[in-house]
């Protein structure tokens, strides 16, 4: 476990060049989300990682095979274009995934295909825009993803994201906001999926500067280490035709169990 | 499953009787929230369900072997004197749950022996009594204990509970409550202990009418619903000796399974 | 919940067809496998289902807006032909679970397009078939899903699926089955999908009788009963634009949340 | 994360000196089934561990505060003198493990007092010993505890663990294991307690050599370093007065919550 983590930071990169946002994400982004969120792990987590980033506009998305059979975690932001991402991409990181790489979905890739297809349900959510405050509360404090962070966390202006939000039961539930106007959001949860590990956290958004703040950039470190896969090698799971029997010789008792056996 | 649904509501009656309390309990619950909350379940339900209530100043606290021999489901309703509950009681209650009684620990029961033991952590949470406004939120719209009630239930006045709540990860997470001060809670929460189930639900308190509000009451009658119990006899589980083997022969194979299977 | 469960059985149709096949299925299955399935509910269930079934063959395979749009459960087994099913039919029967429909996926469904949907990912499982025993064992016997069945279920000849078996980790895990080479696979397993309920049961095979073992028969009736919705109407979670805070300065609006948000 | 995880193998030690046991156990065991555990660990971890051991027959059960407050994970077995335990230092043990010391219960420690305080269940189980095989299923392949294991573990001769296991359903489900007569047995479980991880894994026995075997050692080692404390500093978790509210009129409020609160 002493190799860096190898991160790819993948950006939808629309808002940095669209002529409505372009002007105020330099000011808040100069050097775009993924920038700002590459820039945060680097400088949390040293030597621990080795960060590049991808971005949409890129040849197969910067998402080749050869950019995925050497990453260990990613993290996904998209929010206008989740349509233009291609299929055959998504496919490929979705088989990434089953076979170990770690995934964290940022705030709006909760409508991204890649998450969707994970979570096999719509991912509805209420919102609304109009900068409330977000309190991020910590629901498990023994968790390694909410160490280090106050609780409960201030984001001072932010998106609001409220339930319902319709996403399978999580595995763990890590983090639980609450916004202004008295909205309640599941915003850090995790699952596994085949050998790979889940996290998406709801913090973050273009109109505002989250991904600056330094409790949010010591969550998302903290999930890059948690998020790192377990296993050496990656390796689809096949389906196993199991020919030799571990146990042979077996056959039906004539006496049945105990009766009083539940 | 055409019986009536046999409902013990335990209360401490001990705030309708203290100096400090009585006057202002006459006031909002001259029957004592004991008798609020079975008037509750009586009015939703009718011919489903026969109620009784049972109490603290009572022999064996009104939770003889009989008595509780013939509940299916019990309510539990406790703060100040969670101390004076009498340790075998709390040992037959609990066997009782184990055996298939269903339980519903409302608000400060969060502190009480049988929903310690049963959980098996310390329980203890942020709290303020402020008369907050308590929204209720509906996470788990497909749950039976969540239908009737709107999104989210408003409690205009509340005492404050609030993360974190040191229980262990509820099998099923269907209310998330918010608070004017801006906290969270997991105020509606199951799990299954042996072949029973509990529900904890922390809306509800002695000095706020909320044992009154419609909505609290349909969940509590969802609640009682729910937690019904699924075996038609109680029997706490026993240590089984599986003397005879259910399949016979079984040797290991020289072959192990191929190398390949994960 | 008295009128009664509208039930879909949805069968492939190939096996008892094709020409490999046909003579050794007419012989276990004469009305198909759904037909055994639907056979066995109607026996167990009476007045509280109605079922009827519909197949691969038939126009968008049986399961038209209609059919779907009047069915409560719908059970699915499928085997040699799951990539001749139509997307969009996948689809339909995917915002419909999503909306509140309960289904039941059998045997070799592990490997359809709906139940992958449904769990994003890969579904993968070891497996044999040498005529194994197969003992399903109960453990969540509080459940009802397991009542009525004995400790363990014991199917004498059976296809042996054997863990890995690549799925999310079950909301609630019910049934364990070992084989006689000494196997164990999550054989029952339930997980929530938006407004709908997900039960996977393997035990059944078109080339063992096993639709037809009342102990089998007995936990697919029982888990009709589980699965039915419990929302009274079908209403695809929406994405809500919470316009309206519900708390405006720290206290109760007079604008309530917009009534169609669940 | 750096520093040496201090690990305290606890055992009974009764086997080891009963007049009934003690030969055999001189035999498989000469130092112990604790020193066994404790030797597999020293070995397997090195320099990563710091490694005691503590019985029943020292003062105070030789877990005094001193070395519970220096002790980052306890393993716990015990058999015939589950009832000679001491209240006082379950309750001590018991309030380490909310405070973050990892736990992991062994074998026949299902029956002991921690880990039924932990579960709140009976935690009652079928058996049987007449030297089954079992083999111990890994269902979760990306998680830290079963890497570098063989699917399955062989265990040529065990004693038989059966369901129905009357425990809490696991956070995690890690291990499955079959036995010759073809029961199964839910032998490799975690759940998080306050702020501490707990382990419960079957596979051990005083009549079996099953400590010298090299997977089940691979995995007490690889289940130490995953129920390493994530927090840097052990406090029992308080209940917090949450006296200023956080958000005060919709904005936020000069105070923050008490610095204590977690």
């Amino acid at each position: 476990m002493n190799s860096p983590i190898r991160v790819t930071v993948w950006g939808e990169n629309h808002h940095e060049n669209s002529e409505r946002d372009r002007a105020g994400m330099a000011e808040r982004y100069p050097e775009g989300m993924h920038g700002a969120i590459a820039s945060g792990l680097r400088s949390l987590l040293g030597d621990q990682v080795e960060v590049r980033t991808a971005t949409l506009d890129q040849p197969e998305h910067g998402l080749t095979e050869e950019v995925l059979g050497s990453t260990d975690v990613l993290t996904w932001w998209g929010h206008a274009r989740h349509a233009d991402v291609d299929d055959a991409v998504v496919a490929r990181v979705h088989q990434r995934v089953l076979g170990g790489m770690g995934l964290l979905a940022l705030h709006s890739a909760h409508f991204s295909k890649i998450f969707k297809v994970l979570m096999g349900t719509g991912c509805t959510l209420a919102w609304r825009n109009s900068a409330d405050t977000e309190l991020v509360w910590n629901v498990s404090p023994g968790h390694p993803i909410t160490q280090g962070v106050p609780q409960p966390i201030v984001i001072d202006e932010q998106e609001m994201y409220g339930e319902f939000f319709d996403i399978p039961a999580p595995d763990e539930q890590v983090f639980l906001s609450t916004f202004t106007g008295g909205e309640v959001f599941r915003s850090g949860c995790t699952w596994r999926r085949g050998l790979g590990k889940v996290f998406y956290f709801s913090p973050g958004d273009q109109e505002y500067p989250v991904y600056h703040h330094p409790d949010i950039q010591r969550v998302l470190a903290n999930a890059v280490v948690w998020a790192r896969p377990e296993v050496s090698e990656f390796v689809p799971p096949p389906v196993v035709n199991m020919a030799p029997p571990v146990l042979v010789g077996g056959t039906l008792a004539a006496t049945q169990p105990p009766a009083d056996a539940r």
